[in-house]
């Protein structure tokens, strides 16, 4: 990731992209967000990874969606999609089932976007989940198959499937659900992670920036004394851990 | 606040919503920002609470405000309006005055704005206040009555009124107006307060937010070497506050 | 620029707006960002400085860049031009090319985008530069007497010429490249020292808005642990740096 310094598109809702261009920045990569429609699918095309996140998708935005994810497609360009609080809020939605149809790269959400991109579930409560991981592992296994993506869903622990194979990471702390974009920011680090992974498989490069970014927070949360000091150190952390620290720290468990 | 968690709604300007998710995620509630048109009405009748925060006012926001106004209003969402700026800057100046009418629960702004939207005062500077609390009593008196709202005027002295009580607030510190959004998250967490007052009248739960926010950033300033230090500090401060702690901070007058 | 607090009107991309308001706010001056068109050229008019950046320049965006563009130039407000990423794509390129015939106070960038706005160079890979900023010293020179505007092209060490005298600041540091936005408030900060020169030259404000700002990054990376520690570090080191200490440690070089 340092040494390669993969250019991470990121078209973002308007709350996060600070905190998303921080993390990135602190993990080595170089961000940058082109949501306008004539520039959005041009840059996708030359980005290393990208992220689509569907928080506050403007009409401009909605159609630098669409530019982008044809360019990405074009262009072979790892992508992923995080559909944010989609299953009430009837634009995004309809947005995330039309895009989803050009296969992501990988798909990141809590268990109600899930299991809302999948077709079940309760509708989350905006950025919230109304439902567990786990009650979400079935629509995340039928999603992995139906769009051959990596589906990863958030929780306390993570459950990330590419359809066959279901890896658990159990990293993480409970002050990153404190920080706006928590959640945004890692798709964005997913994205940088597919863009360096070499040969290695989308599901190996996804667990690895779940296990990455958890274990950050891990060692911003054993310093901080709230949820502003642990934003701070949490980029401070994503900035210095070394892989061995990762590797020794990383708590992942597979399954098929 | 901690226990309800409620979901607030923020329409706000694009150089706050960061530290204004952060500010609401500190002291325990869920922040939302749905700011497009064909789900911002949707989502204020869901939310707990709203602001209307009149920063940067895009076509697109112009739009989704009137529909969250009349989301808002349709199933009875407590709603604050932030009219940032307006006196001479015509088009949030005629939105202010436009969705005034709808009677919002708390109207929240510095002397400059108050005085522009009962119709008097010199205008403002950006969002500097050319006008002290004390010279926009009588206009805010006067809101309060007209629109049945409680209305806050942001100073070194805070005025709180719902028409006929006059309360003042004299908790905060100076490095608040240094850090920006410093007065606009505070219009999100009186919508979080009003979201969660129950009983309490609307005053009471715009005076509570005040004076939370207030202590909290005298903790902070207690600690801070400067602006950027005090930002982290202040929300840390925000969720370590006990109530205990803010009550015995309070420095509350009334008058009446 | 304490005393005199200037209002600083920036019209800037959405990832870096809240990081540009806290610089400017921490240097003591009043930011505002008027992005709408109706009412950004009213407001460039009454600014004492004005920063217009193309990093994610939407339709609206677009259109009050015009309108601020002719409301600064009608009232003699200082200007600096930020061509973010320009090159390669092509409303923002053809915007930065049109505006620059306004004849911007101050144009900053990085020496990819330097060269790109004079016609020349290969075309940056977004934010990043792939070219030195003494490759781009021709580029500058020729720009600067074109439009009549000082040019500073930002790098290791910092170039900047009003056409005739060239000016060499190697105050800075590292880390502010790895916090977002680290170029983009520079802008701001030009803007704000431009709206205070007084009897100063342009070009002798820009070096200043250079200096200042790079001595704070010295400051704030003496005592940093990472890119979320320096970021605030360097919020307060520009609320507490001293004239003194600036002049003291600034490093500038002179040639003409």
């Amino acid at each position: 990731m340092r040494r390669e310094s993969p250019l991470t598109h990121s078209i973002t809702n308007n709350v996060v992209p600070n905190f998303t261009a921080n993390a990135l920045l602190a993990l080595g990569a170089a961000p940058a967000m082109v949501d306008i429609v004539g520039e959005a699918g041009l840059f996708a095309a030359v980005a290393g990874g990208m992220l689509i996140n569907l928080g506050t998708p403007t009409p401009e935005q909605r159609g630098a969606i669409r530019e982008a994810v044809a360019g990405a497609t074009a262009s072979g360009t790892p992508w992923v999609l995080d559909p944010v609080a989609i299953g009430s809020l009837p634009i995004r939605t309809e947005l995330a089932h039309e895009v989803a149809q050009a296969r992501p790269t990988a798909i990141r959400g809590n268990a109600s976007e899930i299991l809302a991109l999948a077709g079940a579930g309760s509708g989350g409560r905006g950025v919230d989940s109304a439902d567990s991981p786990d009650s979400a592992a079935p629509a995340a296994l039928s999603l992995a198959r139906r769009f051959g993506s990596v589906v990863a869903v958030s929780g306390p622990e993570d459950l990330i499937t590419d359809g066959s194979v279901v890896v658990r990471v159990a990293n993480g702390h409970e002050l990153l659900t404190r920080v706006t974009g928590g959640g945004c920011a890692l798709g964005a680090v997913i994205a940088a992670f597919l863009a360096v992974r070499g040969e290695r498989s989308a599901l190996e490069a996804v667990v690895a920036a779940h296990a990455v970014y958890g274990v950050a927070a891990e060692h911003a949360a054993s310093r901080a004394e709230g949820p502003g000091s642990f934003a701070a150190h949490f980029l401070d952390a994503l900035a210095n851990v070394t892989p061995d620290e990762a590797a020794a720290a990383a708590r992942i468990e597979t399954a098929s």
